[in-house]
């Protein structure tokens, strides 16, 4: 069997992780071309990846008759117009999330996506991934917590990148916590409950650096949200987890209560020193989800030689982006406000 | 010296707490006098407890030469008067939580209160008396958390009492989930926070018995909170905890964060078997706060002894009970509600 | 009713412990009569706690015909003469542990124990009164873990006592490891058990202060024994636990395993900082006991009102020691040793 | 770069564990052989992992000239004999544990080994390749725990096996359970101590399966030890973990103790139902060790292409079988064994 040829675009973080996963632990396909327009990223995706095919452009890139499919790890502000761009010319997506920052946008690219029903897209929300998540979602699926009346989501980044991020948003726009942080969460609520969010009321507050005000950024934030059956859900949100990185899933029933990563353990060990018991905690999302990025890779090559669409669809990344505005609205206007 | 003698009105569940706790715990003081309309448990004072003289009426109770101070633990609606009359009768009180249901009533009482400066009154709120949760205060004071960013309070009482509530409700008014249950939360929150609470969103979800809905009355509700200085609260309160009595609380600052009873461990048994590892859980408040109850009781009658005024004011109770009635206004109007 | 007066021999820490519970915690008793060489301890007990009768010496003390009761508090190379010259003069006794330091003198002490079967003689096994194992054992004898097939026993001192203990160990002796602290887990495996211990070998080891070995003491030890129906008992008593006071049990039976106090949690709180995920620990015994040693004071003062003999008898007492004896010898004859 | 070309023997769930890792996560090797004299594993192998060359033989399949490395996943006994043919064919050597079954027989193995210093010999210790085990080591490596005094390894088999173990052991010889189930663990005690062991006695107990002693086989064995600088271990063995796979190992050192898989935790899920607060469990070793096994074989092919040898040498495998065959020893005589 021929193996599936990928061009990614975009190799900051993200785009090293799963150009690196392409490499090391898929089999079945090959990391053939990429995309970017910083030289040095450039001479790295060569050296590392072996990569065939080096482009600074995505249009060229897609114009190779050597790929199958594309990787789309660039600035979230280019998603939805390469997307749309790929599909056309035949490639199996696979986009980072958010799928875009426009609702109207996003409905435009849907409507592209589509109309190529023969064509695998499947949007990076990984923690559906995650075998923790897994096994949570058959148990739930399965009844054991009866019928979900309240879900709690924290997604809480480490502080150690905060004061970067501090300089960062100074000169640029994250687009606001929820929107760049909270859509693994909603995405997480709607998957767990399968139900719509209605209404979202946020509030935020910058304690360590209150210069974040002025930014219109912030530090941590927290959002209670009304699903169309009234399944409430709350979202922590945060830049400032001393202790590494804080996600956190929870999920109430009529018939028992569940936790995902209640406390954010590295690994099985305990350490009993001065301070007391002390388990090491997991310091970023490299580390927390390195399985669910490869898991969700190999999902995405498995679909395209499989013939069968993934379970993450672009109206998912429709929806959650939706909910992000949302309670980016509501943080601006201070008040409740509905979705759609 | 002189022991302190003690009436008390009211011998239900809380009632027979207090009244147990003075005899068995508290060297220095007599329960004394009760109080109750229910022939059974004026038998029941006599018999267990030892009670001296017994009173179907507060008036006449407090009319006795022989008591020093009284126990409140009568149906929430009577607290007021009986915390007026017994101060201006120059008691000392001791009033279960809340400290009434309407708010120009609190203010009213509590300028009797105040009026009375030399006499004891202190309110029910046990959880500030607790092992635990002066550990966390003492620790959050000195600062290991930096500055407070967000709170979170599960307030959910066990399932096996769920159906009993549901039979209550029918014929009889809780006052509301809020009311009912999250005072004591409301009351964490102040106090972790040294901050009143400025705007809030209630909301509640009737899954397993959605006929409360017709009631008024919910099993499930949530909040959010933002207080003056813009730290965020969530509260989650509940009647419906499978896994026993689930009081939890979160503290989040600059520089860490602080769980009290992340899980409400019954004791330091584990059991291995086929579910896997299992902790066992406390089933009821009773046996969460036993050793709070006897110290806020120890307290109070320290504070008689010291002459000094206990930490917890009618104040705290008024400001409580003002968020609490916000929380349930919100559920009714499906709007924020500013509080005051 | 008239309460029971106690006369105490031995104020130190121990001693001190259980005079403060009599007057803080037991209204059915009074310390009536205390015993010290020390002056010191003399004047604190009037002071402290009220104390009517001063003694500095026992066989005056028990002349007083105004105690019930003794409490033996004493070095452990008293206990027996105080134990049988009390129970001759007619008085209830509570001894701490061990019983005594000799085999032939102790099973004297028993016989003339046995020859007063009104008096109620109580050993200081203070952690059968400990509500964690009293949940445990409930369970065991309920049959949840099967056939025990092995018991685990740690008990381990904090480090914060080791180098006043290595001063201490130059001029006088502990009596060694075993028989100081591990009395308590022979119990402790007994108990569970039902079953008698039938050959042990015992090793240690000196590393944090080497010059142990010459004075014949060990900062950490353990031993392996085998009870008469073949069941295994593990031991590991040390006095170097850096996180504090560290005494743990482990159940493996058939059908489950069962561990107390698996990691020594101080109270309910986690403290999420720059270690980890951290819980607070137990410090000491008292403080890990302190509500045993009230039960196990209640119970005796509630065995001489109902003249019942207690759960913990003075034969409890004659095989702890042996097994701690052999646990010994095999330590000094690097052999394996048959009890008895 | 040419794969390296990989020929296994023993296609049991071991040697299927290895095969489908070298398919499904090693891209830099091939399983390009297979022996077994099972005519249905035959067939699988050419199914499953598209291996070209199959052989009933182990003789014939060394022989091949395209192979450059063999897996022995055979049964124990003919370990030694296979690595020695492999050895002297000139090709690389993968042998799951133990090495051997005799001492001399092994001793006789390693000459052979260490006369092709140019090939990889690489035994199948692969907990070493654990990540927890690995974090665990290095913290150990850079003193965390100041100088260890005891170390404690558990490792004991699920009772789902055990029943299928009773039927098999009537006709089979297991080999014992310290030599079939604690050389892992005696390997984990020289690994962490870089001591050899000295003395040991080891006790065992059929408790559910009380048939298993006239077979000489044990359900639960535990074994206490003393190293050469008298640093002491205990092992407890086992084939009845109701809840599941229990692994577990812990160091105990003059700064601190350090617990690894202290509960056997399945994943970040906890559960809260009317059992308490519950923790799903390992159910058994290619789950709990999945990573560490793929680990382990990227080791010997990263070795290989590397040209150096790897952690685990032949010798480790010598000594934990000698410390293994002392415990059966010590079982048999019930008394104290030196270890050679």
């Amino acid at each position: 069997m021929n193996k599936i040829n990928i061009g990614i675009v975009g190799l900051g973080r993200m785009g090293q992780t799963h150009a690196r996963n392409i490499v090391v632990n898929i089999p079945e396909a090959n990391l053939y071309a990429a995309c970017s327009v910083a030289e040095v990223e450039f001479e790295y995706a060569k050296r590392e990846f072996g990569v065939k095919e080096l482009y600074q452009n995505f249009e060229e890139m897609i114009e190779s008759p050597n790929i199958d499919a594309v990787i789309i790890a660039s600035p979230s502000g280019f998603h939805t117009k390469q997307i749309r761009l790929a599909m056309e010319k035949g490639l199996h997506v696979f986009s980072e999330k958010p799928i875009g920052l426009d609702i109207e946008d996003i409905k435009e690219t849907i409507k592209i996506i589509d109309s190529h029903p023969n064509q695998i897209f499947q949007l990076g929300f990984m923690r559906r991934y995650d075998e923790s998540y897994q096994y949570a979602k058959k148990l739930v699926d399965e009844g054991i917590l009866g019928k979900l009346t309240l879900i709690r989501c924290y997604g809480i980044d480490p502080s150690t990148e905060l004061e970067s991020f501090v300089k960062f948003a100074t000169s640029s726009n994250s687009g606001g916590l929820f929107s760049d942080m909270s859509v693994h969460d909603i995405d997480l609520v709607r998957w767990f409950s399968g139900q719509e969010i209605k209404r979202v009321w946020a509030l935020g507050k910058n304690a360590a650096y209150p210069e974040l005000d002025d930014l219109g950024e912030l530090e941590t934030g927290a959002a209670m949200m009304q699903l169309k059956d009234d399944t409430m859900a709350i979202l922590v949100a945060g830049r400032n987890a001393v202790h590494g990185y804080h996600v956190e899933t929870e999920l109430i029933g009529t018939k028992g209560m569940l936790r995902i990563a209640q406390q954010p353990e590295k690994n099985l060990v305990t350490i009993f020193n001065e301070q007391g018991i002390v388990r090491p905690t997991t310091q970023n999302f490299p580390e927390r989800f390195r399985e669910a990025f490869i898991r969700e890779m190999k999902e995405f090559v498995s679909c395209i030689i499989d013939g069968r669409q993934p379970n993450v669809t672009a109206n998912d990344g429709l929806q959650s982006t939706k909910v992000a505005l949302a309670c980016q609205k509501s943080i601006k206007t201070k008040q409740l406000i509905d979705v759609e």
